[in-house]
């Protein structure tokens, strides 16, 4: 599935007033990242949005054009507060109906747990022109239409949800890094930074201070999709602390 | 600073190729969503973009104009790929300048710490037009220009800044917030929920489904403005809980 003669993009939604409020800390944005890369698709725009119809389908509406794909998580449980699937819907200007294998789904989950509410029928409730995405913890599926990949928000069900489409989307070559850690202060190799990138062209070199136990330190992410360029920039750094009397720490700190 | 009769309302973007590529948990959304709501702000839309001028500028210029407050995080350290100094000043139409108080605290910080090099007095550049934010940490300020706040992007630096603006920003009334757990399907109590958040207006319920150790269960989080609508809203989703024979947890699970 992978062409490594262009680079695919994706784009997150977060939707839920939950993230908004600072009572739930983000999971989901690390966890669908680190996904993509390994699919060889590069996430390139996030945005957290409100459980508010309007602002999720106008979200939808600006990045769903924009790339290759587009993920949300969150708002697809059986509560009034769930309204992902109809503003996605209205967004694209389709209706919502409830998708025959999914209620299958949740009639078999709910067999034996008190039987397939109205509540839990929701759950069944899809754009229409949608097909689902598996999920093996709690029955109700995500939801696939068009590039858009809509997903629970719990992120052990999101976890579930990626697994099952992982190697199913086409993706280009995979971005490639390497970590070098050093104790210094980010500004005394700034310049070596900006020169070792530019003297690589194809890499960029990312600075990450920080400051432990009273000291100062840095680590410097070299990324690439050519294992060459990377391995040439980084022996480049490598070389340009060490002239400097500072010892780079491979792998970082 | 408090005016009731109006809500504020503020925007984040998060500036950061690590984050992106999952390499860098974000802990900025959720800390600037709790300290904007103890200011009576609401975060009401987050954006996570690359180091990417354009892509910071058209988010800037997208989200300046549509809310009260627009806060960014990252990119403004000494190294090259700091570069959200220069894309806000492009997005605004605006030069960029080197602030003279930016430039002193910048001085007398680096006086013992082998002086104020060229890449240091990056740090000192602001958007023309700029004041600054205190950053008891590194020295390197933050900068307000107009309703924007850029702040550093490392969390503890992020924090100083937002102390030093505690207070100082008007606000309308502080969103309160009750949650209420009990070890239920969600999907159970899906119709009390969304009938006891209608016969309450002015408030909104939030359902946050969990499993552990095998169990099932759910937060809800009452939200108001309104003491008074929050705790009849929380009193009757505790007797509409009870009288489905659920034991509801005052403070959530």
């Amino acid at each position: 599935m992978t062409d490594s003669s262009r680079i695919y993009t994706a784009a997150l939604i977060v939707i839920g007033d939950e993230i908004l409020s600072g009572r739930t800390d983000d999971k989901n944005i690390a966890q669908v990242a680190n996904w993509l890369g390994v699919q060889g698709i590069r996430l390139t725009e996030v945005r957290v949005v409100a459980d508010d119809a309007a602002a999720i389908g106008a979200a939808v509406n600006a990045l769903r054009t924009a790339h290759d794909y587009l993920f949300t998580t969150g708002g697809i449980g059986p509560t009034h507060d769930d309204i992902t699937v109809d503003a996605i819907a209205a967004a694209l200007g389709v209706g919502v109906v409830v998708h025959p294998e999914a209620r299958a789904i949740l009639e078999a989950h709910y067999e034996t747990r008190g039987g397939l509410t109205e509540a839990r029928l929701r759950m069944a409730r899809v754009p229409a022109g949608a097909t689902l995405i598996p999920n093996r913890y709690t029955g109700a599926p995500g939801i696939r239409h068009g590039n858009i990949f809509i997903m629970a928000g719990v992120p052990a069900i999101t976890a579930g949800m990626l697994d099952a489409l992982s190697g199913t989307l086409p993706g280009g070559s995979r971005m490639l890094s390497e970590t070098i850690g050093c104790w210094v202060q980010e500004s005394e190799v700034a310049d070596l930074l900006g020169r070792t990138e530019k003297a690589h062209p194809g890499t960029q070199i990312g600075s990450y201070p920080f400051w432990r136990d009273g000291r100062t330190g840095a680590n410097f992410v070299i990324r690439s999709v050519d294992a060459e360029s990377l391995a040439a920039c980084s022996r480049a750094l490598v070389a340009g602390l060490e002239a400097m009397a500072r010892s780079p720490i491979a792998g970082g700190i």
